[in-house]
């Protein structure tokens, strides 16, 4: 039992769950949660919101008297930002049952060649390759699943709007790339006789914005936010580049369309510039989510009551709600963040926008726990 | 004393000097030597083949019975590859008395802020400030300097010519620049929202390798071997971007005319897409060097006396020489090395290719010590 009187139990990997218990334990419960890790130089709202606003919404809930019928969980999920080993959400992909990632899990390093399950064991979690199942959620563990989130864009700030009632998460997408040239003195080797593997990256992240331009629509967007070059020496030919990129649209089917369009400027660079292109990986490709009309009615029930003006729209980036909802009912409440900065740290929420968003979760939880 | 009878010095930045007095001691002496410093996933043959060449050179002479008139000198060179502080050249430059040098060591940190001379104390070096005009060398210290290295260029391999008499080293320039955006999460800001600096260095860095092509000569070479992003996250759309720009001629003005291209395409691509050219230095701006005839002459000499084909070339990397001929008589032997191949782990002279250049450079320091 932690202080607010939630029983807490961790999983395999370290999604942490925090259990109030209601009349009816055998229901589904109603889940809410997001994460705390972030990516180098980034804000500290990001995620944290929704897990302090979660803790705050039961407290609330708590000290208002209210009695749950479905028990409410509170869940921190496990690394939801790539950083270490190029995985995003692993904690909600894992749970969400996903065998694939189980058993990549088993082989996949960090850059300093440390494996996951090394890892894991240096940070306490003792587990066999086989305790990666037992984080797959059972079925109908929850019959809701709701986040709050910051909304990471500029919309609802822009449109003076407090509450932002999201009826589907775009479909994300990540790649990684390499080139390989033959290098050298970047004195001696003429430029005739050069295939600069940095070059072909240059001009695949260039190609890279282009196709995302041309897709026509608005919701495209596309970004090549790492670029690694090997031996990176002011005085040494690029031999290798690396390159990361992140594509994603609400339309499953236009950014299936970009990334083939990359692909394909990917192997032209690669003739083009007698460049080998050793790696075209898809890291990873999911289909976007819709939230649940359930969940939508209870965040929309719970503006209403509060009398807060709230708008439905679309998350542009993703969150482990993506994944809960191959699991459960799921939906997710935005707030506004200053300019719509994130993963930066200039990324702001104001005391009174969070508060607005606690209250929101707290009475569309009340209400689902009752459904 | 080390094994070969020589007399061994160091001076304040760890440039040592192992002394074969000749029978006049107070003339100049005759100089040889290079390096042993490496960049990163580098060879083995730039620089410690005109380190090792030397002693042998200087062991051959003595086992001839040879008595030099002039002393002889080897010099270790300290740091001539940039790879920690960005500085090529340190020690020759140093020795050189370029005082700006000496200046900016005082400030000058490495990439984890530490200070050259915290990092100089911390190898064993107790200098102050004052201490590195020391390592001025004074005026007519040496008669000639004759520098063995691998050619880092095809051109003696693909003609079957074993030693290369350099005769001027071009003139290189290096160039830091740094763009700053606004950064952002890579699902959320909309692609009309950005101004990515990431892809402003892509840009630049295409448009130096355009500069350098419509230079009309072969022998402008342009690189960029550094280009880092930052936070450097698959999620997040860079920041702020740092690329290195290595540019070389053999003309200094039209090696000039092509930074100017580069410094006006920074600018116009900081202004189309909204980022702050936040840095544009020039780090080092050096003119060439030419050989001078004296030493030219002994290694022509030397390889008619060994019956060895030679040929008058150009260097384009740079080397020690390049500065040590601001303070004396310059000539460099070159040796041809596998398939051109330098600054990368496939860089490889032969037992033979190398005994001949330690013949010639033994030769021609003989009769450079005689006159």
């Amino acid at each position: 039992m932690n202080e607010l009187g939630l029983a807490v139990r961790e999983d395999a990997v370290g999604n942490i769950f925090g259990r109030w218990e209601g009349s009816e334990p055998a229901l589904g419960a109603v889940g809410t949660g997001s994460h705390v890790d972030a990516i180098p130089f980034s804000g500290k709202y990001d995620g944290v919101v929704g897990v302090l606003g979660a803790l705050e919404a039961i407290s609330l809930l708590k000290r208002s008297g209210f009695q749950p019928k479905r028990s409410l969980e509170v869940i921190m999920f496990t690394s939801e930002e790539p950083t270490r080993f190029g995985i995003s959400c692993l904690g909600s992909r894992l749970m969400a049952g996903i065998e694939e990632l189980a058993q990549s899990l088993k082989m996949v390093v960090d850059n300093q060649n440390v494996s996951f399950l090394d890892a894991a064991e240096s940070a306490g979690y003792k587990m066999g390759p086989q305790d990666l199942h037992s984080v797959f959620l059972k079925k109908d563990s929850y019959s809701a699943f709701v986040e709050l989130h910051i909304e990471q864009g500029p919309i609802l700030e822009k449109e003076g709007i407090p509450v932002g009632v999201v009826t589907a998460i775009a479909a994300p997408a990540s790649i990684a790339v390499e080139f390989e040239g033959n290098g050298g003195h970047a004195g001696a080797v003429l430029m005739p006789a050069r295939n600069d593997a940095g070059l072909a990256a240059a001009e695949l992240a260039l190609a890279v914005e282009k196709h995302v331009l041309d897709s026509g629509s608005i919701d495209t967007v596309g970004t090549v936010g790492i670029l690694q070059l090997h031996p990176g020496a002011i005085n040494s030919i690029p031999s290798k580049s690396h390159l990361e990129i992140d594509v994603r649209d609400i339309d499953e089917k236009r950014r299936n369309d970009v990334i083939e369009k990359i692909r394909r400027s990917a192997k032209d660079i690669s003739k083009n510039r007698g460049v080998v292109l050793s790696e075209f990986k898809i890291i990873n490709k999911d289909p976007p989510a819709l939230s649940d009309k359930s969940v939508v009615d209870a965040m929309e029930f719970a503006a209403k009551q509060l009398n807060l003006e709230y708008k439905k729209m679309i998350s542009r980036a993703y969150h482990d709600s993506l994944f809960m909802a191959r699991v459960s009912p799921m939906g997710m409440v935005f707030i506004p963040c200053y300019k719509g900065y994130s993963h930066k740290p200039e990324e702001y929420a104001s005391p009174e926008d969070m508060a607005n968003g606690v209250k929101v979760l707290a009475l569309a939880m009340a209400k689902l726990s009752l459904e």
